[in-house]
C-alpha cells in the first residue's frame, strides 16, 4: 500500500515536472497591462540569470541585457516604441541587445586579434540575444509574470542607441517589458502545424496549402472589425497595407541598416 | 489534519510547477552524441506546437521549421555543418528559417500589396524564427531529449538553401539537432551576471570590468589544454584567432549577405 502510493507519487511528480513546463509554454499570452508591483531584485536575476542559460555561440555570449526601470529613461525610451504604453506602466523594461563590445575589448586586452565588427558576428549576435529573450520569458511567466515583446526595438535603434549608450558594437535586438499581470489577456491564434512544419526539405506552398493555412485566421469573426476599420477588403490588406506597409518595412529597413552602419556592424 | 494536507499539496504543486520550469532551463547542455532511438512523432509535433506558441511579430508568423529525418537528406546536410557528427547522428534535424515567402503569397493571393523582401522584415523573422527555437528547445528537454544548436547555419546559408531547397524569401536562421542523450554532457559556464546586465543604461565596461568578466574563465583548468594544443599564448587568442578568427568572420560575412541577396531579402 505504502509502496503504491510512493510509485503513484513519483510518477504524478515526473509526469507533473514534464507538463508543467509545456504547459507554461503553451499557456502564454502576451501581457500589455501591469499592476504597480514592483519585481523583487532577487526574482528578476533569477529570471535574467536563467536566461543566461540559453546555448549562445562558441559560449561568447555576445549579448548584453539592459534593465530598465528609471521613470526617467522608461519615459525617453517611450518614443522609440511609438509610445506604446507598455514601456512606461511595465515595472522592468528589458532591451536584449546583441554586443562584439564587451567580447572585443577582452580580445584586445590580451592582444588577441580581434574580428567581430561584421555581419556574421552580428547575426550569431542577434540569435543569442534571442535565445536569452525567450528563456528569461518563460522563466518570467513560470514565476507568474506577464511579458510583451515590443518589436518596435529595430524600428527606431538609433533613437534606443542614443536613449541607453550604448556604445559601438552594440545593437538592440529585441525589447520585453515584464511585470504582473493586471488584465486576462486573449490567447492568440497560430497557423495550423503544417503550415509551419515542412519534412525533409521546403514544400513550396501552392494556392490550395495557403488558403488551408489562413483558413482559420481569415474566418476568426474578431478580424472583421480590423477589415471594416481599416476600410480594406480582406485581412491580408489589413496586415500587408496597413500594419506592415511596404513603404514602412522598406522606410526602417533603411534605419536599420543605417544603425547598423552606425554602431560599426555593416 | 485533512485541510492541511491539502494546503501542504496545493502549496507544493504550486512550487514543483514553479521551479520545474527554472529546473529545465538551468539543467541546459548541449548534448552532441545521441542514441539511435527515433522520436515518436506525436512527441515531436507537440514540441514544435510547443515551438509555435512563442511570440512573433505582429503573428504574421514569417517562420519555417524544416524537420529532416532521412539519412541521404542528412548526408546532404552535413557538409554545410562542417561534417559536426550531430547532423547524421541526431534522429531529427530541425533547420529554423526566417520565411516571408508563405505570407507574401498570402497577400498576392488576396491581392493585398506585400513588402516583405527588406532587412527589416528579414531582422523580424529571423528573431521570431530564434524565440521559436528555444521554446522547441526548452520543450525538448522537458521531455528527455537532447538538443545542440548548430551555429554554422549562417556560415554556409547558400548550401543549405539548396539542400533544403528554399525558396525565394526564405533564408535559414539556426540549425537544432534533437535525440534521446547517448552522454553526461558537461555544462558550460557562464560569464558572471553583472557582465550581461546592465542597469537602466548601458554602462561601457572598464579594464577592471572586463578582467572580472572574464576572470573564472581564464582560470578554468579545461581552458588550458585548448591554449597548449593552439600555441597560443591566452584563452582570448584561441577564441579570435583560432576558433572565431577575423579572416573567417569577415569571408562568411560576404558570403552570409550574399545568400541573403540571393533569396531577395537584401
Amino acid at each position: 500500500m505504502l509502496l503504491q502510493w510512493f510509485i503513484a507519487s513519483w510518477l504524478q511528480r515526473k509526469y507533473k515536472k514534464m507538463n508543467s513546463v509545456i504547459e507554461t509554454i503553451n499557456a502564454h499570452k502576451s501581457v500589455r497591462r501591469y499592476k504597480k508591483q514592483a519585481i523583487d531584485k532577487a526574482l528578476l536575476n533569477e529570471i535574467i540569470n536563467a536566461g543566461m542559460r540559453a546555448s549562445n555561440t562558441g559560449n561568447m555570449q555576445l549579448y548584453s541585457i539592459i534593465a530598465t526601470t528609471d521613470d526617467g529613461v522608461k519615459e525617453q525610451l517611450a518614443p522609440a516604441h511609438f509610445n506604446q504604453p507598455m514601456i512606461t506602466s511595465a515595472p522592468v523594461v528589458l532591451t536584449f541587445c546583441a554586443d562584439v563590445n564587451r567580447f572585443t575589448k577582452w580580445c584586445e586586452m590580451r592582444n588577441a586579434d580581434a574580428g567581430f565588427y561584421n555581419a556574421e558576428s552580428l547575426i550569431s549576435a542577434f540569435v543569442d540575444a534571442s535565445l536569452a529573450a525567450q528563456n528569461v520569458c518563460i522563466a518570467a511567466e513560470a514565476n507568474g509574470l506577464g511579458i510583451c515583446y515590443l518589436g518596435t526595438t529595430t524600428y527606431n535603434a538609433k533613437q534606443i542607441v542614443d536613449v541607453l549608450k550604448l556604445p559601438k558594437g552594440v545593437v538592440p535586438v529585441t525589447t520585453v517589458t515584464v511585470g504582473y499581470p493586471d488584465e486576462d489577456a486573449p490567447m492568440s491564434s497560430r497557423l495550423p502545424l503544417t503550415a509551419i512544419l515542412h519534412e525533409e526539405t521546403y514544400h513550396d506552398y501552392s494556392e490550395k496549402d495557403i488558403c488551408s493555412a489562413f483558413e482559420a485566421m481569415e474566418n476568426d469573426p474578431n478580424n472583421e472589425k480590423f477589415i471594416r476599420e481599416n476600410n480594406k477588403q480582406n485581412l491580408a490588406q489589413v496586415f500587408a497595407e496597413v500594419r506592415y506597409s511596404k513603404a514602412n518595412n522598406e522606410f526602417f529597413s533603411k534605419e536599420f541598416l543605417d544603425a547598423l552602419r552606425g554602431q560599426g556592424m555593416l
